[in-house]
């Protein structure tokens, strides 16, 4: 299909593939490279420039889906099957791993690194300085801190290990550890680190336990994590073969 | 008035009624109705194209107005006067009554109904499978949910009664009932079905006694609730003459 | 440099000065006023048309810089050096001092009164009626409330007097007053007023001893409150000297 909407202001020095799409009203600036196939929705603007990128280009890689009325900073690099909903922002040099998934309005505040797969519901918040690992879910209206006195120098990121779930509202303190495949409950706030594989709830949050100790409310009576041993739209065979293969230990 | 800004993209396969005005840079796309007298602003996107709709069609009924840089995807259905704030998002297959309120960068997820009169403040989240009955208000950054163990394929969605209200920054957990009339108070989170003319408050949110106890701050010395024996604004006329000929009863 | 881009939509009772710049598909309507080197991002519009505004101007000072997407209504007023970022929302009848932040996404309710260097965070809601004194901090996704048993008539707005921080995401009640040098925790939910130079943390917000008590997190000892002892980035030159000479007070 492809085609570049006649209204939309797109840069010489851009390289936009022929497959691609670009909506109408967007504008795409310079140093900007959108993938085959990959289609850009209505009002959004590209390459934002900033003095703050270590570098001009910006990738969106092949079989992306930017919707309307976003922007992204010049700077940041995301392999390909980036999926972002309405009016997301994201700011320079963050890198990303494949197939991102980020909600709408959310908000990717630059100087970040995520591994693959990682999704991110709407209205999130991901400060500066963040480390975020592979197959993360992050829910809508979670916030990530950086400052620990604000204001002040000081920028202590987040650090979400791989296959971890934040519920939606919950709050991360700056240089909180979050372990891999725990759980922080809705609206939790969570002011210290999380081991692996444990819940942590309330607000200031406390570990309740193994996240296996869940049941899931399907009438099952399975655990309902680690959320891999039943829930896999949308991931590669090859992962969720792994999966099931791990079906029944605490953690993938 | 009317009229369609020359800078509008509006398909041949819409319908604008002759007296609806289009802003600029505005995008109205196939199967969409616009109706008598209604507003559209500008950098809006209507009938965004999606498989999951049930229908082709958005309805945006008479004398509606929808603010700037809003997206309202196809498959929706609204009453007239449909007011909306800024930047609003609108996902498929939601069926609103008439006078419905939705401020600005407030998000329905779609599949979900909603009564008559509804109004709902900025930055709300209502997610899919929610039911909203009549005369509900939800104020700014509420946020209802409906994965019970996330991420899962379980959908609980929220059911929100007649009159309800539910105060700034509360969440709701999923398959909770709010009951006809109940209060959720500013920032509660609440895990628990609220009776009907009930207060909760606090996260997790408790139970606090029937609404007729929390007096006016106005030096009337009145009940501050039922809401509807003292604010009655935009709504009406027949509306209000049986609510107060029922004021002094807990419940409109 | 300056310069309107051709597909802006510019009202020809603007007055744009010639210094200033105006992006792609930003309308600016009557009665506008761009400053002198003033920078308006695209996709925005500037002078949105109510009929609640007091007067019809909309003001934005020299040296501003509006990034993309943001609306601001007609009968607001703002100092030099304004600067936004993405699609904020300024309602009518706004008095701002110079150099207001305001972050992406951030709500200005209308009819407000905020003093000279507030910096504003992303998320964030002030709502009508709010006082903010002069460099205020107000970090991401704080929402500040005025109805006190909503919905109802009544209208308490939140003061906050000077150098008061507020975290993120934190929750203020109607009427409360912050005051001079007070620190509001993140998340806390304050429901009653916090003196000046205390502590507030939790929700409900209870009051944790003077800021001078919180130590810095950089290792060097130093209380972290007055943040004026240590934090300077971006303030004049005369107003840090000031700072500088009454380090070691608990308030500047």
């Amino acid at each position: 299909m492809g085609g570049i909407h006649p209204t939309a202001v797109v840069s010489s020095r851009a390289q936009v593939a022929d497959s691609a799409s670009v909506g109408p009203f967007t504008i795409i600036n310079d140093d900007v490279v959108v993938g085959e196939g990959a289609e850009v929705g209505s009002h959004c603007e590209l390459g934002v420039a900033t003095s703050l990128a270590k570098q001009p280009r910006l990738v969106i890689g092949p079989g992306s889906l930017v919707r309307s009325h976003s922007r992204i900073y010049q700077g940041s690099d995301f392999g390909g099957g980036l999926t972002t909903g309405h009016a997301v922002t994201i700011r320079e040099n963050v890198v990303a791993g494949a197939r991102l998934q980020l909600g709408s309005q959310s908000i990717l505040d630059g100087d970040c690194v995520l591994g693959d797969h990682v999704r991110i519901h709407t209205n999130v918040f991901v400060t500066k300085n963040s480390v975020v690992g592979s197959f993360v879910w992050i829910f809508s209206s979670v916030l990530l801190t950086d400052d620990p006195h604000p204001p002040s120098h000081l920028r202590l990121g987040v650090t979400i290990h791989d296959f971890a779930v934040l519920a939606a509202g919950c709050a991360v303190l700056p240089g909180v550890v979050l372990g891999r495949g725990c759980l922080v409950g809705c609206r939790a706030l969570v002011t210290k680190d999380v081991p692996e594989g444990m819940v942590a709830v309330g607000a200031p949050a406390e570990l309740r336990g193994p996240v296996s100790a869940l049941p899931r409310r399907d009438g099952s009576g399975e655990p309902a994590y680690p959320w891999t041993a039943h829930y896999h739209r949308g991931y590669p065979e090859e992962v969720v073969r792994d999966w099931v293969a791990a079906a029944g230990r605490d953690c993938p």
